[in-house]
């Protein structure tokens, strides 16, 4: 606890999460006060992301980047999972189908991008396992596949207003992605696990590590709070955006995922300034592909437990469009397995050109 | 003789090849019997496709692998060329590119997947010729486009409901395809030809090869009779399979495709099994490529003498979206040269999301 | 000067120059006699392209192929700037929009193909830079995605009548590709350019080289020179080639492009022939990347103040669909660093499937 304790004390960003619990007070208190509540959870998320990420590496660095990417990938998508939860029982579909998709593009263009640009601002080129990039870019590409494919057959068909084939059929695709996505861990973890190492780097201790009970402590605490005042974000991001002018659509896809996955693109880009460029393409293609091949086939799944109707796979066009083009993106990028800061700069402008497009929709959308 | 004689005594699949004869027996007796009929010519055809296979080998054995898996992929499209004239001469074009986009879909998707899945279950890591693959999966790449860009552009211009647009350009198509083919044959047998030879295998001389003569007179033989077979089963599939309670699409895709590429798929698997994962690739995409820059054009040349009317190369967009991802999946799967059984799942599983779309469809198609 | 005179006197087809100026002429006395003149400027125009050629060559063998080919790529574009510049004052947009389409298909399909058949017919395999491939496709790639996600977007919602969103969004892409192209030149030639160099070749020192005073003065004269005539060109060609039974939408893609890249060709085929493919992919894909990325945003930020109205960049759907297909087949076409005569005859392929496509589609675009 003491280091825990002395890492707060030192480092002054810490210090803001007081507000994390003012958020909350405030949210029973003015519940209406949108534009307050966007602005303290905002400001509240970003030490809570910054602790979390520091907890993350203590644990990465007793396990490797890549059960540590695979962790900290997992408990970053525990805050999209517990927004998408909230939203799921209300029946709200359009939302959690907004915010897992813009998820998947953040994380796969913003959030790769900008660990791109952050570590190649300080290394002249950074090598990563291509292997590793490679194995979750495909199966991006598979999930991209489940959510192509049957809206474009249906479509071509011009049939399938028949809405038992959706259901029926997303079903099926959410037990299918499932099951890759546990083949690719079991791929990547055991049975072919000496290709997915990263090349030992020197280890990051450059301070002294936590006790693994601390971080692991930590850890469960950090993402508790993260789930609480995302949630209270959520609520208010909303309104609050539309007094800052901004369309439901940019709202969606873009703000949510952004704040969202805060606490994961702290790790990422601090692994991409510590030359451990093998944590950030794990952090963000891994998360990427979790909640594509996880996340929303589970949350498929429990929809016909927990919501009002089964919830299917069937996305908006332009949602799915932005998915393959990310995936699209991320499999010629990480091809070579090398990266240099105007790799991020392109990965940074394919996502700049979906935000700029999204800003200027015409708000009907959603 | 004996040789052939010997295998056939020791390996008691090979004992159903007296279902062959019954088949056709059958087909004159009780023509009408299509669910028997069913049963009986895929009982037949997997006896023909073992003996196909071993055939292939020992011809394989002395002209190696490309030219093998030529041999091979040219054999068992023979099959196809038949069911596809005959289904030609009758008109019926929409069966006849069903069966076309459904065998490319099976080949590139299907049978190098399950080699790749069949064979990493034995090796941990398999490598193959990926030039070789590259060649392939680009010329099914050009043959895509010409099946996009028409469409793609004669929907563009909400125009071109022009009937002699689409039968110039398929024509036009036709011979550019072919001519490709031609030249890519050229590439890798003739002209480049040291890039395409297999890394030399231990050449699976484990057992004392066939004599060229029984090997090519086999080969001829089964040919026959596969193609003799396989009209019993596209004839009785159809009615035999609403019984089953399957789709007309689900069958023309995917039932058609498996059954018919029976015999290429028993040797590409037995390829993959025995560490040459060269004859398996050549097999599959080659197999692939060959129908749609080959067998496809030939058709649609054919259908100027033989059928009612000619025939244009404007397929079901729902078989063009399947034909684009099963190419772009081979681009990006055969792109590292190197098979584990973790890529094998991922292709059978993209064929899994076309083969479910197709078995939840509402039958309208078709 | 003595040089260059030297070269004309003892190159006949230079000799052909003296057509240049007799453009003008006939131009000024028979404007309407439209069949002559396209003859007289397509002829005028290859004697020019030569000695462009030459002088690029005589340049870039004082700075290197990447500055070489940029050069060169700058000076070619020049042309197709001043011919769209007419045209953009006109406020014939859609002929601007064909042009710039065309001319990045031209240069990416048939002159990086070419120049592979023909480098590939004299030497076994050719290998070029890789890296620096890869910099211009994925540039391409990024304006390709500009170009798409907009319509695609717009048209998934269905809203997007509003004509500001396409006009907002249109400034906005322009800004952002212009940026992308400033920062890949600083990229390539700055930060990281010790990877974009070519593997120095024998500097095809086998003339006497010009004095750079000669070649530049050359160079700005002949690039003057081609663009006045190429005017004369675009203002026949329509009604020419309607003469010769070509639809508008053929003449728009293919014709136009094809002698508006004349001069580049020649330098890429010349770079070809001498085992210098490092200056012909530079000289295509630069080409080609240059015109998506800085062109077009140019004349969309100049219609604002020469156009008549702003100009957008939304393309006919079929000429997206076009560079799509030819940015995609670079991308995998390159990837490998290798070429040979086969591939350029692939690439040459998907070109011809377009031409044939627009020479046969119903005369009722553009």
């Amino acid at each position: 606890m003491s280091q825990l304790w002395h890492e707060i004390r030192h480092t002054p960003l810490l210090w803001l999460l007081v507000l994390a619990p003012l958020v909350l007070v405030a949210h029973s208190a003015v519940p209406d006060a949108h534009t307050l509540l966007f602005l303290l959870s905002v400001l509240a998320i970003i030490p809570l992301a910054t602790l979390l990420s520091h907890a993350t590496e203590a644990v990465a660095a007793r396990t490797g980047d890549t059960v540590g990417s695979l962790l900290n990938a997992t408990l970053g998508n525990l805050t999209e999972l517990i927004i998408a939860l909230a939203a799921l029982r209300l029946g709200q579909y359009t939302l959690v189908k907004a915010s897992l998709a813009g998820a998947i593009v953040c994380n796969t263009l913003f959030m790769l991008g900008a660990s791109f640009l952050l570590g190649g601002l300080k290394y002249h080129v950074q090598d990563y396992n291509r292997v590793s990039a490679r194995l979750q870019t495909s199966l991006l590409f598979l999930a991209t596949i489940a959510l192509i494919v049957p809206s474009a057959m249906a479509d071509a068909d011009s049939v399938a207003a028949a809405p038992d084939f959706m259901q029926d059929l997303s079903f099926g695709l959410a037990i299918v992605l499932i099951i890759a996505y546990g083949l690719g861990l079991f791929f990547s973890l055991k049975s072919h696990r000496e290709f997915f190492g990263s090349a030992e780097h020197a280890s990051a201790s450059d301070e002294a590590p936590w006790p693994l009970s601390v971080a692991l402590a930590t850890l469960a605490a950090v993402t508790i709070m993260v789930a609480l005042v995302s949630e209270v974000f959520v609520e208010s991001v909303q309104q609050a955006a539309e007094t800052f002018g901004m369309t439901p659509a940019f709202v969606g896809f873009i703000v949510v995922a952004l704040v969202g996955a805060a606490a994961e693109m702290t790790s990422a880009f601090s692994g991409a300034r510590k030359n451990r460029l093998d944590l950030s393409v794990g952090i963000a293609l891994g998360s990427a592909a979790q909640i594509a091949l996880f996340v929303a086939p589970v949350l498929v799944l429990l929809s016909y437990v927990i919501g009002p109707t089964p919830m299917d796979l069937q996305f908006w066009p332009g949602a799915v469009i932005m998915v393959l083009v990310a995936t699209m993106t991320a499999i010629i990028v990480t091809n070579s397995g090398r990266a240099a800061w105007f790799v991020g700069v392109l990965m940074l402008m394919v996502y700049l050109i979906f935000a700029m497009t999204l800003y200027l929709l015409p708000p009907k959308l959603l």
